[in-house]
């Protein structure tokens, strides 16, 4: 098994690259090579196979075509302009996002091989005018280009595989919270920065109020769902191969009392709270809650409470 | 009012033209000149007021640029490769379709002026695991490239529209029966031949059984919706500016008894019945029936009887 992970120097890149060489094998075959492709070198990651880094834009057609002689069998397509960048830089955002996108799927139809093809689509593919639940099934109305730009790459992700250029299998990826790292442009940061800032002792902005649900998942879940989502064999997506992954709604405020009682309430007292409308605006216009009949049928996985979720980040990411 | 319509060179475009002359306004505002834009050069349309006929292909950025530098008030995006063909040359349908109507929405937002943009979508938006009865609020799910490529067309006409690029309006149009002209790559192309071609005193083929039922509507009722498009305010398509535009579901066998009606038992006599696996398997797979609620209540039309579509097709195409 070959495998290429686009994004593969970005956070979740480098858990699930770290997830894979751990279980050293995906669908029943030993992995035989990895790439990790990112706009900055990734990472090295140790494994008893040859781990490649390149780095690339994917919105350069070559550059990705490429990384398709190899052939792969499984490809993480991860990588993406996010959310607030989108925002703010349109022409970047549609490039990377929509064209890219376009790019990996051409890649993988050029290399002729149907690879398995895993695409992280959002949930910020919600909103608008869809109701205030989210179930399977609902018109997609995102309200940001990120959004909108991760709905296209559903929708050639469908026609890719029903062509049978690739198999493919998107996920709309909840709130990844909490993510290690530094704060980024997503407009979801400050939904780790809260916690994993405050946690390591710097002070960190909430720009909602405390009443403010999220949909959300833990890193450690959403590697195990993306590594899922290889395993289940593509025909029982069924025609629609891009679904709602599981996840659990909490407010800000019941997310800070679990990292309370977890960690004791010094982190809680580091949080600031000053409006940012911007910010607001997006993650307003995401939904809070899910019914993802679907992916809970495909036996994805949601966590069981946020406090697992500030433990696995003290364990995972901050060696505690 | 300055006036820019893609594919003016086909045959809806030469009717929503024509239809335009003879309103000689928009919005209330008087039409001072239009744009036809085609692959093929469009036939010219007789008017008070300039009517320019451009020929170059969508996909380039360059050409599209150049005639959004005239800043149109109205545009009408019709221009696309059709079913069959986008479904037989995957790069062409790609190029044309997505990054075509990619191109166009760029060329309105670099004139600046956030004009009225009037997109055909198409009913081939709708399949998959998509209910039998389409209603509006359903995840869309096509079943072929052009699908898949109109569906992207709706999902950046509503991205472009957020951000007060343009104002865009996109219309699921049914199967527009009977086309004059003509039998082209279209999948739907039998649903018209079958009449045009048997009322013409030409032979016809019908690949798929009489009980099959269409949703469909005339090249009348299109216009006139397409038009209606333009004069409804903005806001009152709320944040999906795409809708399914009403129409009337038929099977063949009801449309040949209306044709027979109208226009004797001869041309029925020249229809044909062989069986088209291709044909067959790309129109099942699209809805038949539809409740198409917010296109009513935004005013739009369906037709009353099919034999008002034989009627209009003897009048406005073959002037019996």
């Amino acid at each position: 098994m070959r495998i290429l992970i686009t994004g593969g120097g970005g956070f979740l890149g480098q858990k699930l690259a770290k997830a894979l060489v751990a279980r050293g094998q995906v669908r029943g075959r030993a992995i035989t090579a990895m790439e990790l492709v990112d706009m900055v070198r990734p990472a090295p990651v140790d494994a008893d196979f040859p781990v490649l880094a390149h780095t690339y834009d994917i919105s350069k057609a070559k550059a990705v075509h490429d990384s398709f002689v190899h052939k792969p069998d499984l490809v993480w397509h991860l990588a993406a302009v996010v959310s607030g960048a989108a925002e703010a830089d349109m022409d970047l955002g549609y490039r990377v996002n929509l064209n890219g996108t376009h790019n990996i799927f051409e890649g993988a139809r050029s290399a002729g091989n149907c690879p398995v093809v895993v695409y992280a689509s959002s949930w910020a593919a919600h909103g608008g005018e869809e109701p205030e639940i989210v179930e399977d099934g609902i018109e997609l109305n995102p309200q940001t280009s990120y959004g909108t730009q991760k709905v296209i790459g559903e929708l050639l992700l469908n026609d890719y595989s029903r062509r049978g250029l690739i198999d493919g299998r998107g996920l709309r990826l909840p709130t990844v919270s909490i993510r290690p790292g530094k704060a980024n442009l997503a407009a979801s940061s400050f939904m780790s920065s809260i916690f994993r800032d405050t946690m390591e002792g710097r002070k960190s902005n909430c720009p909602v109020p405390k009443d403010f649900p999220v949909w959300h998942s833990a890193p450690r879940t959403v590697v195990g769902n993306l590594i899922h989502a290889a395993e289940v064999p593509g025909e029982e997506f069924g025609t629609n191969r891009n679904i709602n992954l599981p996840g659990r709604t909490d407010t800000i405020g019941e997310m800070i009392d679990a990292m309370t009682a977890v960690f004791g309430s010094d982190a809680a007292d580091r949080i600031t709270w000053d409006a940012d409308p911007v910010i607001e605006k997006i993650v307003k216009g995401w939904r809070a809650h899910c019914k993802p009949g679907k992916g809970e049928r495909l036996g994805f996985r949601a966590d069981k409470s946020f406090a697992d979720t500030v433990q696995w980040f003290l364990k995972d990411d901050i060696n505690r």
